[in-house]
Order: structure tokens, then sequence, then C-alpha cells
């Protein structure tokens, strides 16, 4: 029995997100179904990060264990011969068995995209966020220096979620223009439920000016959900990818 | 009865291009539904660029004649509530009635995109062509300079076209790398059949190292299809604009 560490990219718009249910195609079910396919054994993934419906990778990290000879490294090919174009392996190799994905110390990194003009572009539709009312960058810069560094983050965290503690550590958070594309990009050692999209989300509510910068700080104060923005839609976000010490 | 212009961007991945056909969806044909039902009369768009089946577009460019009193500038808002999500108007107004953008002097601009990396990234896979094998960027500069100013471009038309003659101007040609990405950007007066992609596929062979930059010198002159690479597949081409004088 050995331990494979995988790095898997996927376009989230067809998915249920990663976590398996009973209902719907998720992510964990079609790469559980792929590897006990091609292993020819029961095979069950564990992510490092549950993505939502509709958000996107490039790097998100899973395991699993298995008793194949297959050299680890070897199965990303035969994975990617066998998964459907929305999913690929970016990298596999064998793991210490006790390392796991989501228990070990590690640094998350987001984008989310919004694509801020006039009108939409076709072939940005899937992977950006499209926001008509101009997005003033300095101001949601301003706001983001508020946020970085740790703190309750229990305003920007989704109703239904289940956490000991709201307090989380953002280690980066930039926001740039390149044109009509403004990205956010947020690292933290962790993150709670639907966190990058209800920042993203006040982020745009500041940059369109219905709130000063300062207000993210109150915000963070009231450490409450109704104090925040609307949750940013699904597609617009991204899991870049996952650092581990 | 005046004539309108407009702005079409695309995801050509779902379209058999713009061109109506007996079978098949099109851009062409979704807009003259979609005009005809709002301005209430019988609409036919002339566009300025026939993209291959499944080619996008920021900006190609149309004409239509109407009846209608609608401002010419509003139609674009109307007409963008009623389109599929993958075509969206980016500006409509009145021309002049004997403006016709296939029959008037324009420079179009297309980019070719190769996603250049040991594996496919899921969320780049409808607009770009994925090449595994190592492009080396300055050799396919070096080849491009070849191709630009006036030709004869006899190798670089794809079967089937019937024209008067093969020579074109290519104005400006560069190749660039921006972390996995490769892109082709080609602007000129006139464009034969699969010209751009023929030129994508030979220069995909020559950063590939398969022949010599010179070698694009040699196919030229060779003023036959079989001189050239292959035609790139169509998904990694997107129409980016066209200028009138």
């Amino acid at each position: 029995m050995k331990r494979i560490g995988i790095i898997v990219a996927y376009d989230g718009t067809r998915y249920n997100g990663w976590q398996i249910q009973p209902n719907g195609t998720t992510i964990q079910g079609i790469l559980n179904e792929t590897l006990s396919d091609l292993l020819e054994e029961p095979i069950e993934v564990m992510g490092a990060s549950r993505t939502d419906a509709g958000v996107h990778a490039l790097g998100n990290v899973a395991v699993f264990d298995t008793n194949s000879r297959m050299p680890g490294e070897k199965i990303s090919y035969a994975l990617n011969q066998r998964l459907p174009e929305d999913i690929r392996i970016q990298l596999s190799e064998e793991v210490e068995p006790d390392f796991h994905p989501r228990y070990c110390d590690s640094e998350k990194t987001y984008v989310y995209r919004i694509l801020n003009r006039h009108f939409p572009v076709p072939t940005e539709r899937l992977y950006s966020y499209f926001y008509h009312y101009k997005l003033d960058v300095s101001k949601m810069r301003e706001a983001a220096s508020y946020v970085i560094g740790q703190h309750d983050f229990a305003s920007f965290c989704g109703a239904g979620a289940q956490v000991k503690s709201t307090i989380r550590t953002i280690t980066a958070l930039t926001v740039d223009r390149d044109n009509d594309m403004v990205t956010i990009r947020v690292s933290g050692t962790g993150f709670l439920y639907n966190m990058v999209r209800i920042l993203a989300g006040t982020l745009i509510e500041i940059g369109n000016e219905q709130y000063p910068p300062e207000r993210m700080k109150e915000i963070l104060d009231a450490c409450s959900r109704e104090a925040a923005g609307p949750t940013a839609p699904a597609h617009g976000l991204t899991l870049v990818g996952i650092s581990y010490d």
C-alpha cells in the first residue's frame, strides 16, 4: 500500500463542486471512478479544498491509497487518458503515508476575476464575473489592506458552515487591473465557507463606491455575515494552488 | 431605411461558423433571427469575416438595413437582452448606406493562442490549442519575419477556396510567450481561406525545430499548399478586430 498525491486542474462549469454527493456529477466522484477503473481496485481520493459548484482549479491537491504497482509519476499520464477534458492531472507522485492534504499546514491561493466593462465578452464568460459598473481598483486595494493578517472573519463566513473558530490568517491580498480584467488574488493558511467569494463581493461594492474603503474594518469588527457584501458568483473563482511546508 | 453597423463578439465553440448554412447553428443565422424578431421585419446581416466553425471573435463587424425607428446605438442593448450568452454585441451605430464591411478597405487582426506545457489546463482548453512539445519562440519570430509584407500566399490557402489572386499583405506578425501561453498575432489587409491557421501550423513546426526558420521563405516561394505545415485547430483562433480607414 502506498499513498499517491495528485495536483488536479479542472473547469468547474459543469460540476456540482468537488465533494461527492448523492445527486450531480462531482470532481471527486469522477476521480474515484476513473482511478478505480484504472488501478482495478476501489479508490477514494481525499481533497485539500472542497471547491463549490462552478468554482475552477488550476491546482487542487488530493491523495489516495493504492496497492497498484504503477509508479506514482506515471499515474498522471494514464489518468489523463481516461478523464474528461475538463479535468486534468498536473502531477502525480508517491507521498508520505501520513500526508493528508487537508490537515497539513498549507497556504492556499485563490484568484477572483471580474470583467469590468460596458458589455460582456463571450470568451471570458465562463471564467470571470461580468460587472458593468466602473470599479475603482485603488479603493479596492485600500479596503484589502484591512483584511491582511489574522482576524475573526465571521462576517465573511457563509451560512451553513460548522466551524469551531472563525479566526483565519490572510497572508496576501492584491487587486490589479489589466485592461478590463480586475483580478483579486488572495492567499491564506485557511478559508471559511464562501470566504473568498464574500470578500470579492464586498470589495466589488467598495470598488463601486457604495461604501468607503474604511468600511472593510467595520465589517470585520461586526463579526456578522449581514455586515459584509454579497457572495460573488462561483464562476469568477479559481483555486490557483496550494503550497505545503 | 438606414444601415446599422454592429461589432460582434462570440465564443465559436458551439457554432458551425459565421455563415448561414442548411445544417447547424451559425452566428449569422442567430443574428438574423434575433434581429428580425426584435425589429419586427426580415433582417439579413452581412459580415466582414466569415469565420470557420469553432473560431472565436472579439470584434467581427456586420451591417444590416432596417426601417425600424430604434436609434442605432440602442440596438446593441436590446439585442444583447435576446442573444444567447455566447454572442454579445459590443457596439451598434448608424453607418453610411453604402458601407459594406467586406468590400471596404480594412485591416483585420487575428490572434492564435497555443498553450505550450506538459499537461493541458482545462480552463484554457476552449480558447487555445494545447501543444505538448517545447516551442522556441525566437525561431518562430525569425520565421515570421519572412511573412510580413506583400507575398503570394498560395502555400497558405486552404483547399476549396475560389479566389482570383492569392497575393495578400501582412502588415504585422508577432510571436510572444507569457508563461505557458504562446500568442501569434497577425494583422493584414486580407486573408485567404484558413490562412492564419496554416501560418500557425507552420510556425508551430518551426518552433518545434522540425524545420529551420528559413524554411518559411521556401514555403512562400513554393506557392503550393503541400509545402506548408498543417492547418492548426480552429479553437485556438480569435478574430480580435477589424479597423476601417
